[in-house]
């Protein structure tokens, strides 16, 4: 990597920055209004932190939640081993209950214990400072997939091309570049001049919020539309290529995704666009068989309701608020991995891609 | 028509009302918080209301716009008829800059100026009863199309069926029943049972705001939906026929409507759903050959950088925002107007219809 593609990727933001063994994490409550960096003083305020969604994206969370153990037990370095490793166990949990459903912060916290079992004869001080490396392993692994991701995906950029993305599953939801933007993220970084355009993606509208933002902060010419003018641009020959993420994928290759991806999928499948899905083998679920087997979790009604915290329809009208649906493997053109693009047929090629 | 399906008829809200020689405006811009109906006292009130969107859709606005110059010439009964006749004309100029690009407006002002010109020797109070009876002529006309679309379209609506709409073609945008709306309320108030589900229509929510509160105050079982909703409530089994309405149809079938209707179509030939277009014959444009010739307004860029008036983007993020889309003739399976659903091929049903 050269020096004018690093000092380029020096400028997209991140969620989580550990330095100097302090944590910052960028409030994404505020955005795009303000921009506030805040730094962890406390454990309480980490769990504030992921309570509130100001760190959100589950490997975001849980690199958060691994550096947030770390500044939890600063304050426990003139205990007893003992005494330590009780600490460690209490605030673990604590961290965990922020978001019980995050599964990758279980993950990350859960590695860290198992770690300080593993090196169980060491000082307070050199446990502290192992368990320190092991975070900001978690946190390094991060990066390598995401810039795995960027390396898979980078070619299917090419100049001039219009590329739709939906929600965020940006620099803003991982360690950096993100997943479904990595790709962007490296073909900008090489002098690639493309256009993305970013879904607001209703409800809770991480495109317009968080997508957009992150995009254009770090100098890649983007256009917000809403969800249902994804159509109109196809039609006009603005997109052709499109990019998600995606929260989950079955062992068929079945996509669950935000809520819109489906349709986002339909459409370039009607104007003949390809459509990729960048999935970290984290997310890649070989217990799942198929689509059908995941369950859609159904979000408050008042989400669709509102606006913010304003009324936009009646007060009781009644809603339907999926919070993702899943794209079935036959609308994907290729799911991009760490190591290659995996192509159809999918029971075959991520099988393979598992066992590698 | 019996007096049950009168009685649920009655329940639908109107955004005209003509009582006693009074004009009675719906205020949309309050909806769906508060309901409020203001008694229009002057042409500046009535001026106002279609300036502030407080009535809109093509139809309702020419209503307004007619009975507003009727309110507006009443301080003018004991004036000579040369006088009379001079203010008519200054009112009808003075309505017509309420909203310049609304057709139907100019069009309804035109026609009670004709008629002024076709009586000419009538005496103040005689022309004022005429062009009093000119107005109601309008609304009645209007109130015709509507119920002949319902009849029209009612037989596709079965018991237990589900119902997509988008955008508002209701009964808030013409006299009573609405365009799309209109098979919905007839088949409604014959007992069928069936549920409608409401895309909410981003930037300007007419859905969540106008048609879910619309449907719901007439008794009829709506469920909202963010647009991004429509692909997985179809794949779930849940959508059985589409009905929209439409700004303007070509020649040869081709639709422009709402932005997001060509979405929603294209969803909907993807999973065998029917897709229909209700249609007055004052929307068909004979002049206008294919959807290609229909110039496609852009609006305002802060509409989807904002909710309401809450900034939710960056502040100067570029954006796309087109008022409406084309959906091309073969995604439509019929159109329905007030005298029958039109068939493809359309280039000659269209011709057939207008000419009959």
């Amino acid at each position: 990597m050269n020096s004018r593609t690093e000092e380029i990727l020096r400028q997209i933001p991140k969620a989580v920055r550990w330095e100097n063994a302090e944590l910052f994490l960028l409030d994404q409550t505020q955005l795009p209004v303000d921009v506030v960096e805040e730094r962890q003083e406390s454990v309480e305020q980490v769990w504030d932190s992921i309570k509130q969604l100001k760190v959100r994206g589950a490997p975001a969370i849980g690199i958060a939640g691994a550096y947030g153990l770390i500044v939890a037990m600063r304050s426990h370095l003139q205990e007893s081993p003992a005494s330590y490793r009780e600490a460690l166990q209490k605030h673990a949990s604590y961290l965990d209950s922020a978001r019980p459903t995050a599964v990758n912060l279980h993950w990350a916290l859960q590695r860290l214990l198992a770690c300080a079992e593993r090196h169980s004869t060491l000082s307070v001080e050199a446990l502290h400072r192992t368990l320190t490396r092991e975070a900001e392993e978690i946190h390094r692994e991060d990066i390598e997939l995401c810039h795995g991701m960027g390396r898979s995906g980078k070619g299917l950029i090419q100049e001039g091309m219009g590329v739709l993305t939906h929600c965020n599953a940006g620099s803003l939801a991982t360690s950096e570049l993100g997943t479904a933007t990595a790709p962007m993220y490296l073909a900008h970084a090489e002098g690639v001049r493309f256009r993305v355009f970013a879904d607001e993606t209703r409800p809770l509208l991480q495109g317009a919020r968080l997508t957009s933002w992150e995009l254009q902060r770090s100098g890649i010419d983007v256009t917000l539309i809403t969800d249902n003018m994804a159509a109109v641009m196809m039609s006009q020959g603005l997109i052709h290529l499109v990019i998600v993420g995606t929260d989950r994928v079955a062992a068929n290759g079945d996509v669950a995704n935000k809520i819109g991806t489906l349709g986002v999928a339909i459409l370039a499948r009607h104007f003949g666009i390809p459509f990729y899905v960048a999935c970290p083998s984290s997310t890649i679920d070989m217990h799942t068989p198929t689509g059908a087997e995941i369950v859609i979790e159904e979000r408050d009604a008042d989400e669709v309701r509102h606006f913010g915290q304003r009324l936009t329809a009646p007060h009781d009208i009644p809603v339907r608020n999926p919070a993702f649906d899943v794209t079935p493997n036959a609308l994907v053109s290729g799911l991009i991995t760490e190591s290659g693009i995996l192509q159809a047929p999918y029971e075959q090629s991520l099988r393979q891609h598992m066992n590698a």
